[in-house]
């Protein structure tokens, strides 16, 4: 994994690899070989993880590495646990649809990765912090997406698994109280990464056609050509209130 | 892009790409070049970023494009505003170090892209997001690091400007209340990008090292080999309250 080469233009072949490892990344939850992942190649896709962007360089990521099947066989449980209260969120034709998903590989997968973000680290004021107090979350991830891809090119499956109670899984790991969850991977070497999305292909729900997400210089304009009479969010401005607009209705 | 080859294994080139860009990409505030972005290029970074996975399959995001002069500079004086409450939290030596940090390149840069997450996308009942509500902005983040390292394989800088009140950022854009912003960014080619963060060439804070970053088994046990005798986490299970713990101290 050396970082050869100066820091410009990746070449035509290089740019196509990443494109390939963003497009053929998946959501795995089954066929896990069970071949062990060597611990360079584990600590090659951590350290990718651990070189994402972070607020005020904050990286507030940990990696909690959990093998033993007796601790992998108790997150299980907690995820069974959640499960049976998600699935009563259905009813008729789209329940027996849900109950047919396979949603974790908690137990087959050989590893699994606990990713947490200590809220505090790098003290009080931390760079960039100051207005959006979540930005450590979202740097964290950033990181689990990191790993992700890199896994990918190594040809390691990941799936992850947010139908579980965090804070018993956090009594069960040992994880202090104010650190916070973000993800719980299984991670494991795939002989092939399907197609599609696990819930398309199950016709659960379909990619939205990207034209519908992406707006022009003001929410609900589609049009890529800048308008000379599109003034919208300058004259928007003007009419801001000088009062700080506290909304959040959202959260 | 295409996604050609197999769903199967990456040549060793392939992995060490996907590896380079991960580790050259910056958070960009300065160098921009003024040349613009064609259209398919943008197109592409954008194919990355929806291309994530997300909770449900959910797609919460969506990508405001901007370009006009004017938006640009109200957006930089919402800047401007958080940056000067921002200063205040520091102190001499800090905070003069502070005030030299260049944080954005918001004029410079020929493209800003904020992106956001709705809430609502997807219905009430959206799929591995009933335990855990904020999936939704954990998947969104996870279009942004694809869109960040899509573009440093396009040699395109991407800088993420968390400091700015993004409700007032809301209005001036026309985003719809339950619509939340997740990130600001700075787009626009540069001729290289610096082989470090900003923030650690600067000194404000270094790199940690990742060896005190991963954990095995059980949260502080950095011995990667499993021990025979470690029964930390299911001892612990066995004595894991029946009623959930709500704890939550740290949010």
């Amino acid at each position: 994994m050396s970082s050869s080469g100066s820091n410009g233009a990746f070449s035509h072949r290089e740019r196509e690899a990443v494109y390939r490892a963003i497009l053929e990344r998946r959501d795995v939850r089954r066929n896990f070989l069970p071949d062990p992942i060597p611990q360079a190649t584990l600590n090659r896709i951590l350290m990718a993880s651990h070189h994402a962007g972070s607020v005020g360089f904050m990286q507030p990521w940990d990696f909690l590495i959990v093998r033993e099947r007796k601790t992998k066989q108790a997150v299980k449980k907690l995820f069974r646990q959640a499960n049976e209260a998600a699935a009563r969120n259905y009813a008729q034709e789209k329940a027996k649809q849900y109950k047919r998903l396979k949603l974790e590989g908690i137990v087959e997968a050989p590893i699994n990765i606990c990713i947490t973000c200590t809220r505090q680290r790098g003290g009080p004021h931390v760079l960039g912090r100051n207005t959006i107090k979540d930005t450590d979350l979202y740097s964290t991830c950033c990181a689990i997406q990191n790993l992700w891809l890199a896994a990918r090119a190594e040809g390691i499956g990941v799936g992850w698994v947010s139908i579980m109670d965090y804070e018993a899984l956090k009594q069960l790991l040992g994880i202090p109280r104010p650190v916070k969850v973000i993800a719980y991977l299984c991670v494991g070497y795939v002989n092939e990464f399907a197609s599609c999305p696990d819930l398309e292909a199950a016709g659960w729900r379909s990619r939205l056609p990207i034209e519908q997400l992406v707006h022009y210089e003001a929410w609900g304009n589609r049009a890529a050509e800048p308008d000379a009479s599109n003034k919208t969010a300058v004259q928007r401005l003007k009419t801001l209130p000088k009062k700080k607009a506290v909304l959040h209705a959202d959260q």
